[in-house]
């Protein structure tokens, strides 16, 4: 096991009818600005439900908040906080909404030029307003986490932060509200837990028997609770089961003391930010090729996860167990109703090469051996196509 | 899945030669108060670590906190506390020293008539002094959990308490330390995590699958890295696994939003109250008693330990794969050096009376369904004379 330092403060209040929990986490005689989205949560409960709980707290709204949410609208609500001096952040949606308002609570106390430095130079966060969290789409894992992925419109840029003063002080885990999700939002975020946990876990024999288990833990309840939210859409073991497994996808645990990835992750969002591609939908199209072309490197680990989690150990060769595993995969997610070819979405050469370039001129090597360079990711794409 | 609230904000510095950290977790300018044990640590090198560690701090000693740490000694370390006017605690030890550590810094902040009610009447606790810890036994979870339990040697009364207040700020866990314990307390420890365990897991089902597969993966490790301890006493990855399974046993993650039972431990604190024998071999007693006993209560948790855990899913019938489950736990207890019966301590039905009569003065009901009345626990007891 490799040498690790971690915390993880965030106060987690999980269950049904828990969102009037509320008004009592956030400072009496706060100044409150909610944060949110396209206004789903007018339709599902959610907004009644948090201005209730809110009736004590004098409070300002921000929506509008988009997927892959962008920092031109990140910086409106900025403004906002500093014209009315709001000095409380509630952000009630998923991970895109999570994310905007961790940049929106570091950029309004941002001391520098320019907060979009926060992003490209990962310029050091000194203070952000506190903040908590409503989820209401269990994906990212964001509502316990101190990180966020920020697009640039104006420039196709979809870029990475994050600091320990990020953490929400709290997030609301309620999965009822996540009944009336449409069901491509669903497939989604099962699809990004799932390849969260993989960029953790799929890389080299490290001896965390704890932290592998965890991670095998989450993947199996993913791929055997998954599909049932797609059947039966108001199970609410099943939606407990994935929004708890989406959180400790990325709440940070299983990823201490053992090597990271997150190759898949870079690749998607340069997917995203040049072709709109939902991020799970570039997942599913990136994971199968990063495991294809590694797959010598990560030998053991695709094999480890063949074994524990799609019960694959028979009497076939390590590279027939190799090809099934990734095969698996892919039926898994197919599965969960997602595309897994370039093709699929109407992409074919010029998105392998346009990606593979940008990854030359950042000058990435990417994965845990960091040796995914720009050719790498070429080949990895062709095999997408 | 029941609802939960949860929150653990223990900061963990992990593994190798990492000691030498604490001097950046303790606040410059602090009066520290080191706590530890016996002194063992002045054999095994962690004193000279901890002590070079601290070289900028005015610092203190407290030495001879005892296995089950007693009142009185805790009521020491107050005075010394105060006369020196300490404001920062370090604990040095395994779950002994931490929990006494707990109860010090708790009781010199309390402003009520008697410490004691802090454990007797369970009086709230306003304030703490903050501390950390240094680990050198895998076992309790201590360091990561806000609980204790003390011994008022006076009376045989051992008690458990427990406050937000009192989570360490951080704790240093580095694997190494341990490689020179006797293997009993190496034994002691993988028992007692076993039993942390088992208490929030084999109760009734609720269908949280996350945390049921976590709790698999921690005793999964414990009975596969346990036995390798006693064998290759200075394997790294064996008590990295060892000692990371033993954290996260206590430390609540596993227990949110399950029913759990602890009767095991209530009782077993009893016979070491009464008789002295080592908080493990409690356990080790006790807890086959208890699942014999309340096996129809506990049968689908214990099936599916039997299967999970120990592999117990061919096609007896579902009796015999209760017992079987049971007597491979009492056999991995016996892998581990532990006696498992009264008889082997030298007890007898006097032990079971006078247990029995303590539960029954104190009218205790024990279990997640607390049905254990003290006439369960004579049964319970009789069944391991």
């Amino acid at each position: 096991m490799e040498n690790f330092s971690f915390v993880n403060p965030v106060k987690i209040i999980f269950g049904k009818d828990t969102i009037k929990s509320l008004s009592k986490e956030i400072p009496a005689g706060s100044k409150v600005l909610i944060t949110y989205g396209g206004g789903s949560i007018k339709h599902n409960g959610v907004y009644d439900q948090v201005i209730k709980a809110l009736s004590a707290f004098d409070f300002y709204e921000f929506s509008g908040i988009e997927a892959n949410p962008h920092y031109e609208t990140c910086m409106k609500a900025v403004e906002l906080i500093k014209e009315k001096n709001i000095d409380y952040v509630l952000a009630v949606g998923g991970g895109s909404v999570i994310d905007a308002t961790k940049f929106i609570v570091a950029a309004a106390c941002f001391k520098g030029d320019d907060p979009w430095d926060i992003l490209s130079k990962q310029a050091r966060i000194e203070r952000a307003l506190p903040f908590g969290t409503v989820l209401t789409i269990s994906a990212t894992g964001s509502e316990m986490n101190s990180g966020a992925v920020i697009t640039k419109a104006e420039t196709h840029d979809k870029l990475a932060f994050g600091s320990s003063k990020l953490y929400p002080k709290f997030s609301i885990l309620d999965p009822e509200v996540t009944y009336s999700l449409p069901l491509k939002q669903v497939s989604n975020g099962v699809v990004d837990a799932f390849v969260h946990v993989i960029e953790q876990y799929v890389t080299y024999p490290s001896q965390a028997m704890i932290q592998d288990k965890f991670a095998e833990a989450v993947l199996v309840t993913l791929i055997t609770e998954g599909p049932k939210a797609l059947e039966t859409p108001r199970d609410y073991d099943v939606r407990a089961n994935l929004m708890w497994a989406s959180t400790w996808a990325l709440n940070g645990w299983i990823g201490c003391g053992v090597p990271e990835d997150w190759a898949t992750h870079r690749i998607g969002h340069e997917l995203t930010a040049l072709y709109g591609l939902d991020h799970a939908q570039t997942l599913a199209i990136v994971l199968p090729g990063v495991l294809s072309v590694l797959k010598d490197q990560k030998a053991d680990k695709i094999l480890q996860l063949g074994e524990m989690v799609f019960g694959i150990y028979n009497n076939m060769s390590k590279d027939e167990r190799i090809d099934e595993t990734i095969r698996a995969i892919i039926h898994f997610f197919e599965e969960m109703q997602l595309k897994t070819r370039l093709s699929d979405y109407g992409l074919g050469q010029e998105a392998v090469d346009a990606v593979s370039n940008r990854i030359k001129e950042r000058g990435w090597k990417l994965g845990e051996k960091e040796n995914i360079t720009a050719d790498v990711v070429k080949e990895i794409l062709t095999l997408r196509m």
